[in-house]
């Protein structure tokens, strides 16, 4: 009998999340952790946290926040394996065991390093390492670690993680090829369906844009974000298009079929702007609701999150344990 | 009160252990952890060897054997605290957060990378990272792990090792400076007065010069080395110089000083190079053999050397545990 499929997602611990994590990442990830014949790993990458961010009360409070947020929407701790990277030391272990199997060479080609390098040859910058630490050029090597250390069959990213897959892999092989078929190489999942959300200028929602209609704001917010929308100038009456619409999309992001079709006939009569903000207004505010109200109760229970956590890390942990023992008796690190 | 000192000696496990490791390493090494003032630790770095080394049966013997030796030349195990590298995972941990705050251009400078890309360069190979691995990149990480992991106040090492204290001390700094006064930026202790013991050939007693006397060599092995001893021309009767031979440079290493005295005066008297071997032979054999019988004892109860290290790590991983919690929280990576 083969093991049971597993599938590992990372969660990043910084920012406020927003509608397009919701709808693109949160939600999916969560509804595919229900699968019945699938093993489900989630967990809070707060030690990558460390590559960009120095200020230590603002990385614990967004894990919180990420944690709190991911179980408001839904996230169900009895059907995934909810853990904390840092509460696995072996992970760390591990990822200097695939450190001595990856190449220097391969790390000189990861994305994110090169477009550091880039940023520093644009500004004339003599030293192309200049402001890059190390935890930057070891990022796909501790990525490596996170999903081998539990030898994880599958890994849902976007197209921008892809190489870190495939480096992934490529470690993996080194390994088995040199000590033994142990490790199991991943395989991407890129979901090609996830159409991207706007944000409300028209720009794919992302934080770096300021774009972002936050997950968790409050009515009055979210109206004022809502009606700020970019639309194009067509007046009360004419036609409008849904495919060339921020607020269509929207919409369609987040509502079942049959209020699409019927906000698609809204369109074809000419519904005014204004208006198909309103509607669009009410449906997010009922949409989110649930998450918002369940979100507000979590983060008064700050030792329910931590249970929760503790309770994930010590299933990850029983799992990992075994796999760092089969790894360091392959390579010969055991007792005598 | 402050703390005890604390001094912190890392043992390659590679390599037939000769008389140069015994006399330059061991037997100071040893002593010096016997200082009542002082909390010494002594680790096998036995992760370290996976840069260089896939043969992991090889590995795991040289491992044994060397830890084997040290107990035989006189490491007590209640005076210091012997452990595995590889059973103290907070080292791998330790490791991930220091290289988030390692400039990657500190690494670029370090000089087993740059004698590593120089052999490239001298090859005419375009690829100066060529056959070099992540872990010989990232090998001074884990130096600075190994060394903060137990605030470390210092390390004895070779002028070689001299870089690698600065770029400990450099990132122990970089931290504090960014999460308080936490880790210890510690000193390196380089011993000027050990005089290089020279090997069979002149030349300074190394492996890679195949020119050494293994300390746990059998009496006849022993005796054909010595005889091998590269001396000058000069006939029986005519005086010798003390201070151009290379018996005598051995002679003096292992020898007390009313012993070493008395070999000056036959060295003015003219003794001829086969008998100045031949008390070479003599005193070499009885100061080596209390080492030998004790190695040859230890070798034979595997389960005596496993438990010593398990003892070791658990007061290692004591020791540490308190300083890592002490790190996650400074760090902001705690429970909620």
């Amino acid at each position: 009998m083969s093991k049971e499929h597993r599938v590992l997602t990372g969660i990043t611990t910084t920012g406020d999340p927003h509608l397009g994590n919701l709808v693109g990442a949160i939600l999916p990830a969560i509804k595919a952790s229900e699968k019945t014949d699938t093993m489900s790993f989630l967990f809070l990458a707060d030690y990558h946290s460390l590559i960009k961010n120095s200020d230590s009360q603002l990385r614990h409070q967004s894990s919180f926040d990420i944690a709190a947020c991911w179980l408001a929407c839904g996230l169900d701790p009895k059907k995934v394996i909810f853990y904390r990277q840092s509460d696995i030391p072996y992970i760390f272990e591990l990822a200097w065991i695939l450190s001595c199997l990856a190449s220097k060479g391969l790390l000189n080609r990861a994305h994110a390093y090169k477009a550091a390098v880039s940023d520093n040859q644009a500004k004339k910058i003599e030293d192309i390492d200049k402001g890059i630490n190390m935890g930057l050029f070891n990022y796909p090597i501790l990525m490596a670690a996170d999903i081998l250390m539990f030898k994880a069959d599958s890994v849902p990213v976007g197209q921008d993680q892809k190489q870190h897959i495939e480096m992934t892999r490529d470690i993996a092989l080194k390994f088995n090829h040199h000590y033994g078929e142990i490790l199991t190489a991943p395989e991407a999942i890129i979901d090609k369906n996830t159409g991207v959300l706007p944000g409300i200028d028209g720009r794919k929602m992302s934080k770096s844009y300021e774009n972002t209609i936050p997950i968790f704001s409050e009515e009055g917010a979210l109206r004022k974000l809502v009606m700020k929308i970019k639309t194009n100038s067509l007046e009360p009456g004419e036609p409008k298009e849904v495919s060339d619409s921020n607020i269509f999309d929207i919409y369609k992001a987040i509502s079942p079929k049959d209020k699409i079709d019927e906000m698609q006939k809204l369109y074809q009569e000419g519904i005014a702007w204004g208006e198909a903000k309103k509607v669009l207004f009410e449906e997010l505010s009922s949409f989110l609701k649930p998450f918002k109200n369940e979100y507000n109760k979590i983060i008064k229970d700050p030792s329910f999150v931590e249970k929760t956590l503790v309770d994930g890390s010590e299933k990850a942990l029983s799992i990992s344990e075994p796999i760092i023992k089969e790894v360091r008796q392959a390579l010969g690190i055991k007792g005598f």
